[in-house]
């Protein structure tokens, strides 16, 4: 049984907190949140508490706070030599105050307050400094059904800067084909299937491999005609620059 | 019994001729190419011939070829009167030969030379000259388990294009995060969780409510460390575009 404090409450730590206490190797001794107020719901679960001083003595305190946050609350707790991870794409291995042994335990998706998250579509990426502590976060990776990937803080803020293309920018395309379609009273619920299908080939198929369409087609007439469409300015400059860089991965 | 001709044999006619030959609603009749070899596997459960001359009566003659080829293989169509669609997202229904009651079977999907494809997963877009011929195509998408959709050639056009923003330039984008995470090392199966999370999202929640990351939050130590680590220039501009754009849509 290993035993957690969770450092925060936001969108990170109340699903992992589920995901924690759904798993019979794991006991979730305490949950720590500056305001208590978001997490007295789960009073009656777990010992609850808003003040660094008051944490228990456990095998892993795993840190879910905002990226900014993360230095200095390491800096103020209260005991040294313990096993503190942090949970950001971002923030360094070494942001943690090094009188802890530090580690990392990235969950590499998108959580959503109130959407239940299954852990086993959520790889996490996790890094220690020190070799030993590496095993018990496979552990606490494989109790709650996560495959985890041994990433350095390199690759990690590459993998977070990965996520922006695949997560940030591809939501910003469905959004401007929401925004062309409407413009045509178009359903907008026509394109969900296909942006499923997307997804879906990418799955088992490379990107590479996957690619169809005009511009690997160097098909000038639709590209033409698409341009002349587009309404939106901004919308048209996407447009050049991703047909660009298709017909550069294409090679021509 | 609906009785169907199908001419073509390319990707789109291929799975069209196995959906319609699943359901006990259609009958394919007849199989044009002008290639035959690509469906004489296919002789000895459906009449197949390479000779337009040679097409026999049926109740529609479905054309899935290329878009360039539409005008001119209707116009060689040896009868008048009969109702003949085409399946492009970019040919006007014009494009078909005056002389025909003309229409248009659209499916709105990305399809996959051996890779099945579920027809309940595919929109299915439909138009006709003659208002009479509407019913004949919602019956033949409703037998193989499609949704239809009453869209006009400007609206199937913007579709179209739409597509091309939700499929081709979101496999770009897939393709960029591989060639980044390539660089690094790290194994591009980790972000194929968020891939897939990221469609899904948006079937439930608008792409604008679904937005997260460091550009609709104004994070701009987090963008400006991003554009340091790409190596790539024209990923850059592709970053630079698209936060432009997500701040654009937030209102900022
Ligand atoms: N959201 C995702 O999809 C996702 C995915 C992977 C990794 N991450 C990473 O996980 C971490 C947490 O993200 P999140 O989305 O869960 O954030 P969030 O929902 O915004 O919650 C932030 C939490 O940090 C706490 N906090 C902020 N400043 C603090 C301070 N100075 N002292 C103490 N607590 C402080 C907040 O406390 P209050 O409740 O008192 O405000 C809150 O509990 C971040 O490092 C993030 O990069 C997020
Ligand atoms: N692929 C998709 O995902 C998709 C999705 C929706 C709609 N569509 C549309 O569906 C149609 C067919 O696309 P596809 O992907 O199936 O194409 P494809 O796989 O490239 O097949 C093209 C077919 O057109 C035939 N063809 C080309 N020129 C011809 C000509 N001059 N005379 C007679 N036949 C000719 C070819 O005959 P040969 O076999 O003899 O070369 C082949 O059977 C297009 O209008 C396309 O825009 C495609």
């Amino acid at each position: 049984m290993i035993s957690i404090c969770i450092i925060g409450a936001g969108n990170v730590a109340t699903h992992l907190y589920k995901a924690f206490t759904q798993s019979n190797q794991l006991q979730v001794k305490q949950w720590y949140n500056r305001d208590l107020s978001k997490i007295s719901t789960y009073k009656n679960e777990v010992a609850i508490t808003n003040t660094l001083d008051d944490l228990v003595e456990a095998d892993v305190y795993l840190m879910a706070i905002s990226d900014d946050a993360i230095k200095q609350v390491s800096s103020n707790l209260p005991f040294e030599n313990r096993l503190v991870v942090h949970t950001s794409g971002s923030a360094g291995i070494h942001d943690l105050d090094k009188k802890l042994r530090r580690g990392v335990f990235y969950p590499l998706q998108t959580f959503s307050k109130g959407v239940d998250m299954d852990f086993k579509q959520v790889p996490i990426c996790i890094e220690t400094i020190d070799k030993q502590d590496i095993d018990i976060l496979k552990t606490i990776t494989e109790a709650i059904g996560s495959k985890w990937y041994r990433i350095n803080t390199e690759q990690r803020q590459t993998l977070h800067l990965s996520a922006v293309f695949v997560n940030n920018f591809t939501n910003q395309l469905y959004r401007i084909a929401h925004e062309i379609s409407d413009a045509k009273s178009i359903d907008f619920d026509i394109l969900k299937p296909l942006i499923m299908e997307t997804a879906k080939k990418v799955q088992t198929v490379s990107p590479y491999m996957a690619q169809t369409g005009p511009a690997v087609r160097h098909d000038k007439k639709t590209i033409k005609r698409h341009l002349k469409q587009l309404e939106n300015s901004k919308h048209k400059d996407i447009y050049e620059l991703l047909t660009a860089s298709i017909k550069n991965t294409h090679g021509r």
